[in-house]
């Protein structure tokens, strides 16, 4: 029956399913020996996805009897899992961990350790490394301080192309990977980058101001990390300078950072218009219902407030129960035209796109959509009510109700988004609570409101 | 008013809102001059933003009047918008366009155009270019294929760092932007590469096969290209050969590439999960109309299947108007509570998370999170319904059918964007119409079912 729901294998990256039932198999042996024979090949990365893909028991076997798990893997784990590891290690542990890991490595690592945790990975750095991790958590959280890695390769903005090269050549320690040599001024603010490209294929005495990239565009420390990650998609930038009030370079932000801030960026926002605000699948069954129960119980607060407008209704409802049986329809509909709307909204306030340029644009146009599809779906549900319980005048009823309704909905879908930005509030967060609330009211309301005066 | 809802400046990147209404104005003034002054300084993917933000009216106004846009600005446009611009040009300006993009950018352009206007670009490309356009689009929509640039830097596997420098600084001529060499064998199979950083600083007599980067990997012209953006991101890829049906080495996907593509995967799939198939903020009336109308009507239909569940207890309410007022409240908890297992289900699809060696977990943790919460909003609940009503036997009926409701959407959010997965559909496009189908009708039938044998 298992294999039934097997995935394709290249699904799971490099972790095939039976990779993962042989690691069990050695576990539940203590055998370290064959897990080691097994993961060693393993890119870290797989290695994190297969523990995190283990039920929790046998994640714990694996990390007891394996003492294989690295700063490289505990990198890579989803962030609730990370702690939880990092809690069972002894600080000497921990200190060969961190050991190998450049500064924004460690960063990520520690920012959301509790005090004694964090404490106990840094006493283990040494005074440099120290001192550069606990700069990075002086900055605000998300920021571009905190993303950045403070291995620069810089050149002052004279030096000729056979500098860098001799510069680059001698016994200087470069970072592990880097793309462009940054351009500095007399007062260390950068001032460009020039492509390890164009180094190597120019002429030694050719000034590297000259071979600059047009696309050079630096941040700030404190810049939100979302801004940056979506600077680096919309410029098509490959890496930028990181500088302080003084304008001083401080560091640098590479595209692949920044592509996993845009994933992780595009994960909260996902997660969040669902109403779950963060989790993984490798969270157990408490840590789930705790992340899902505050939106349901937003959502239950919306439900009663929508009950309560029915029973205004209730003495219509005896008289016709007709209307009963029809009044989810207009609030269901006007739910899922909002939905769009809203999730429209909230991925163009997210990616820029909606601002205060065109947003009276939107709306206009959103009023127009929910009007003309209201029209459309009023003559289809007007036609239903109308032959399903041989009253034309619930049909009229039912078409008025689902274009008020539908409008409104894209009126709500595209404000409600736009006003929480401005109060500062994530809007893919509580968006749908308010435009929920907002259908099923007016839904309810105008259905068996108009009904009460019409047809009773 | 219009002040009210302006966004904070940096929000819409470089484009200020003073700059949108400069242009505007020196449009309507029919100043080329002027707009040329605007518009000269500003990041093709700033004009772009810009042109996407303005009404359609002063947009086909303005690039009527500056006649400025170019193939840069054109691959930053939206999709939609791109087309309509392409339109409305004469062969002759769109030789002028294309001539300076790299072939992956023609494709980019081309790509989803009707024949007559890809036939018009493609006359205006040399041979080599025209035939590298051309095989690129034989590949599948949505490959490696489709989206890597041929213009590769490479080396046979026996070189030296010396030998590679020598070739890179002779007249061959070089990408624009380029980060690694590739290693070839003598069959041209790509077998590793290693950072222009590397050869910068190593000795000259070093080979290049002792520099190579462990992260190497390489991916085949039909891979889909939603593979490689996630490829790139879970194993922290800068770039990655292009291999064909003999391994011989075509192309490279690079970082920014896929950055773009795990950005367009994202939005597809936010989108999708709310019903908005495709369509962005520029896109008409008609167009969006068009668009959420398929959607909304899929809505219908769930929606009369749960009036028909209604229609089957029409006695029964009859008999216990309460019963209409308090029925929504467990279909729509119902709806949540699916919407949020879905949601996480859908996105760990995607981020192959939710594979064949966890689904079972995952199932059983949703059953049991749907168990508990449910059980919290019985309680809840149960107490309402009795307390409103002052009818205990209502809040128990409301609680019970609160427990199954939630129970049947974990299930049902977990299972069928699995289902759908399997069969080949999306299921963020998908799977939401299923769950809501199944969470009204189970959330009706239990709830009124129950009244019906219990209270009545």
């Amino acid at each position: 029956m298992s294999e039934q729901f097997e995935m394709d294998e290249d699904e799971a990256f490099g972790v095939a399913p039976t990779l993962i039932d042989d690691v069990v198999e050695a576990t539940s042996a203590g055998d370290r020996g064959a897990i080691e024979q097994l993961l060693d090949p393993i890119h870290p990365a797989d290695i994190a996805h297969l523990i995190e893909q283990l039920p929790p028991r046998d994640r714990t076997a694996l990390i007891e009897v394996w003492k294989g798990v690295d700063g490289e893997i505990l990198s890579e784990l989803d962030e609730g899992l990370r702690e939880e590891i990092i809690d069972t290690m002894a600080p000497a542990e921990l200190a060969e961990v961190v050991r190998d890991l450049e500064s924004d490595d460690v960063v990520d690592l520690v920012e959301y350790l509790d005090e004694d945790q964090q404490e106990a990975v840094l006493d283990v750095l040494d005074g440099a490394e120290r001192l550069a991790v606990e700069k990075a958590l002086s900055y605000p959280e998300e920021s571009a301080g905190r993303h950045m890695q403070v291995e620069v390769v810089r050149a002052p903005d004279h030096w000729t192309v056979g500098e860098a090269i001799d510069f680059l050549r001698s016994d200087v320690e470069l970072p592990d990977q880097f793309y462009h040599v940054i351009l500095i001024d007399a007062r260390l603010k950068p001032v460009g980058y020039v492509t390890l490209g164009r180094i190597l294929s120019a002429r030694r005495g050719q000034k590297l101001t000259d071979l600059a990239e047009e696309s050079f565009r630096s941040f700030h420390v404190e810049d939100p990390a979302a801004d940056v990650a979506h600077a680096f998609n919309h410029y098509h930038l490959i890496s930028a300078p990181v500088v302080d009030d003084d304008d001083r370079l401080v560091g640098i932000i590479t595209i692949d950072d920044a592509m996993t801030l845009l994933d992780e960026e595009h994960e909260e926002d996902i997660l969040r218009l669902a109403g779950v605000g963060e989790g993984s699948l490798s969270d157990t069954v408490l840590e789930t219902t705790k992340q899902r129960l505050p939106w349901l119980a937003v959502n239950l607060v919306t439900a009663i407030l929508a009950s309560m407008v029915i029973g205004l209704f209730e003495t219509t409802i005896s008289g016709l129960v007709a209307l009963a049986v029809l009044m989810p329809i207009v609030a269901s509909m006007g739910g899922n035209a909002g939905t769009q709307s809203l999730t429209v909204a909230v991925r163009a306030i997210a990616t820029r796109d909606l601002t205060g340029s065109n947003v009276w644009r939107v709306i206009r146009r959103e009023l127009a959509v929910g009007l003309f599809n209201g029209l459309v779906f009023a003559v289809l549900m007007g036609t239903v009510g109308w032959v399903w319980f041989g009253m034309p005048m619930l049909g009229v009823v039912l078409a008025v109700a689902m274009v008020i309704n539908l409008v409104v909905a894209g009126l709500a879908g595209t404000v409600v988004p736009v006003i929480l930005e401005k109060l500062g509030v994530d809007p893919a967060l509580a968006s749908g609570a308010f435009v929920t609330t907002v259908t099923d009211v007016v839904g309810f309301f105008a259905f068996l409101g108009l009904a009460a005066v019409m047809i009773l």
